[in-house]
């Protein structure tokens, strides 16, 4: 044990393969390798095409409703506390009479955990079901950090398919055919990311049905709630609560345009309480107990957030959206090697079908992004991302004169690297 | 499989085991058991002794370069994106400038990462040392908090004392006694909570010696850092980051009276690039990839709340502290039933021990803080809590007036359960 002189041997340290593997594929991971790719040489403003932020954008600022409501807490100093593990009431309370303007029964205060953006509720409620054999269902393509937070809990995942030919809806005879007695939940994003489709009432109705016959709670990741803006309306999944069980995920981080404030929730959609006799929300507050909370000011001015922000606000967000959503579908038929096989109708992304086949020297979709990098000062995820090799998650939710430029680009890029 | 009519099967749920037995003892969860004991009849003002966070007292409030910092910081609608994992630039920066003042060495913003609270900093430390096999030694009496994270991330404990009669000093024979060469961490709390203590220059030396002998790095807590009022001065532990490397935690929260605002830090200290080295660094910013961030605004905050609050706003804080530390010593005098074994000098916190002898109808510590609770609207939490049955820990940051007030109906309630 003696550490004299010479060399200290240190005990701790080497590489931590639960962090290694579980961290593996993030999108941050892989848009950080696009960004190192970037020419510095090159003059012009880089598009970032890659992620579902647009808070940099002056059309996509937040309300002034929201700005103020912040400000009036931090002024008020009646948030400086510690808040409760929960969240505090008069935000749940809110959370609660907000959501259920969209359902048939009332969520109550107690069914509305708050947490740090969507992003924990993610953590939560796979931490909550991380059982020893346990299974949960995600879709592909998804979002990696279900994936991440899984494979850090030890909770097995298995991947159904979401079907481009079918608006990207849920394959369910694959959902029928992976679950077993272990399963314990399946995934649905809605509005889609990646995949920028809306659920119908008819495919959520059988959604629940499938989960229901199969015995598994239904997490509803629902952070681009109300970001919809073509056929389909966005009915929340919680609406099928009575069939069964859900877990709504959402925030403000996408409607309100503030992701870096850090404000979301879990909320047991469930009147007939079967999370509570089967302790789920026993082990959410457990769980909540010995994690971190968002800050209490940031809760403290959720009600006025959610009660005051105008329709104008809404309006000109969907508005913005379906303007560059347009013109992302007619721009992407102007370019050969990429397809889209369903026009995007709500949350901030699409995907696209790459084909390599007609150009020259591009190998992959992630050897497409790098050299659309560092050619193009263009930032475009590759499918791989999202677990689709060969297909590509564009982002339209940025200034529709900038989506613009981002499309001639791809288009030069193309063209430029085009067999002969 | 099949789910037809009848009773459904739910195959998620029963008892998380893992969240049970990581949250069994929280202070969270014995201040809840302690609020319900409270009898609402009793129109008398609750006097909360219980936990460390006295925003919510006038005189406490936070300074207004801090509140006009987020103001500024929302307005300016710079800082609603996501973070970087790691946290802003700017604030990395002017953290690193901030904690080099008292180092004789300089950091780099890449030794600095942001935290929400220096809860996530404790959670991303024991995310990162829990290896299979691995322990980690905790102080007794300590902050439970540690041993929930410890316990859920599979990594053994470990206690030392912390020695009443040499002024809360560690016990650092035990310390060597109790590690093997599986031991990666010890912890150290100072100024210390719960026990109010400031370690000497000489002491953190011999602490910081003992560790590099055994081959270990430091986990210190400087949460209460500067929050000194006593003969030793705040000694960071980064002083000896030459002799052995150490991860300092800290935060805004306790210095500025602002918990619920969970700004925090997690630092390398280590000069020798130790930490690197043995990829201890890899691994914090890998657990950061898949962790959530705190709000990016309060990040943008950060170099404006550090570099412009006035020595005023410290003095005040550090002047009541100290009276009312004052107040709190002599009363304990008073009450026979309870003795200090050194007065406090630093953070917000006493440790009194209780002797139940002369009472005629007080079990333990658990007991007489539930029946102080029901009989006097007085939380005070038990020893038990920190890892010290039959002491309580007393919580002195609150209002002087207050303060006195408390120990009056501590009085009475130990004279009338004072055997006859």
């Amino acid at each position: 044990m003696e550490n004299g002189g010479g060399e200290i041997k240190w005990r701790f340290g080497g590489e931590n393969e639960k962090i290694t593997k579980a961290g593996k594929i993030t999108i941050r991971g892989i848009l950080d390798i696009l960004k190192c790719s970037l020419d510095s040489n090159d003059d012009r403003t880089v598009i970032p095409l890659g992620h579902g932020d647009p808070s940099a954008f002056p059309s996509f600022r937040t309300s002034e409703v929201a700005e103020d409501a912040i400000v009036d807490a931090v002024r008020s100093a009646n948030f400086n506390s510690y808040s409760p593990t929960v969240g505090i009431l008069p935000a749940r309370r809110a959370i609660a009479e907000h959501l259920s303007r969209d359902l048939p029964y009332e969520l109550s205060p107690d069914d509305v955990f708050l947490t740090i953006g969507c992003t924990q509720a993610v953590e939560v409620a796979l931490t909550v079901l991380a059982r020893p054999g346990a299974n949960i269902l995600l879709p592909r393509p998804g979002f990696p950090y279900y994936e991440a937070r899984a494979s850090f809990n030890n909770l097995e995942y298995r991947h159904f398919d979401l079907l481009p030919d079918k608006g990207w809806e849920v394959d369910l005879d694959a959902v029928e055919a992976l679950a077993d007695e272990n399963t314990v939940a399946m995934v649905i994003i809605n509005p889609g990311n990646p995949c920028g489709n809306v659920f119908s009432y008819q495919h959520l109705k059988k959604v629940a049905e499938t989960a229901r016959r199969l015995g598994i709670l239904v997490i509803a990741d629902e952070v681009y709630d109300h970001l919809t803006f073509g056929s389909n309306p966005f009915v929340p999944m919680g609406v099928f609560g009575s069939i069964v069980p859900v877990l709504t995920l959402g925030s403000i981080s996408k409607r309100w345009i503030v992701p870096g404030w850090r404000l979301g929730w879990l909320v047991t959609s469930d009147p007939n309480g079967v999370l509570k006799k089967t302790k789920i929300v026993q082990s959410i507050m457990g769980c909540l107990n010995i994690s971190c909370d968002p800050a209490t000011f940031i809760q403290g001015a959720i009600p006025h957030i959610l009660e005051n922000t105008k329709a104008d606000f809404f309006n000109k967000i969907i508005s913005l959206l379906r303007q560059s959503a347009d013109i992302c579908y007619e721009e992407i038929k102007e370019i050969n090697c990429i397809t889209c096989p369903h026009k995007p109708e709500g949350s901030m992304f699409v995907m696209v079908k790459l084909d390599t086949s007609p150009l020259e020297d591009i190998t992959d979709d992630m050897d497409f992004c790098i050299k659309l990098a560092q050619e193009e000062s263009v930032i475009v995820l590759p499918g791989t991302a999202v677990g689709l090799k060969n297909w590509l998650r564009i982002t339209f939710a940025i200034e529709p004169s900038t989506l613009k430029n981002g499309f001639e680009r791809m288009k030069m890029f193309c063209q430029r690297h085009a067999k002969q």
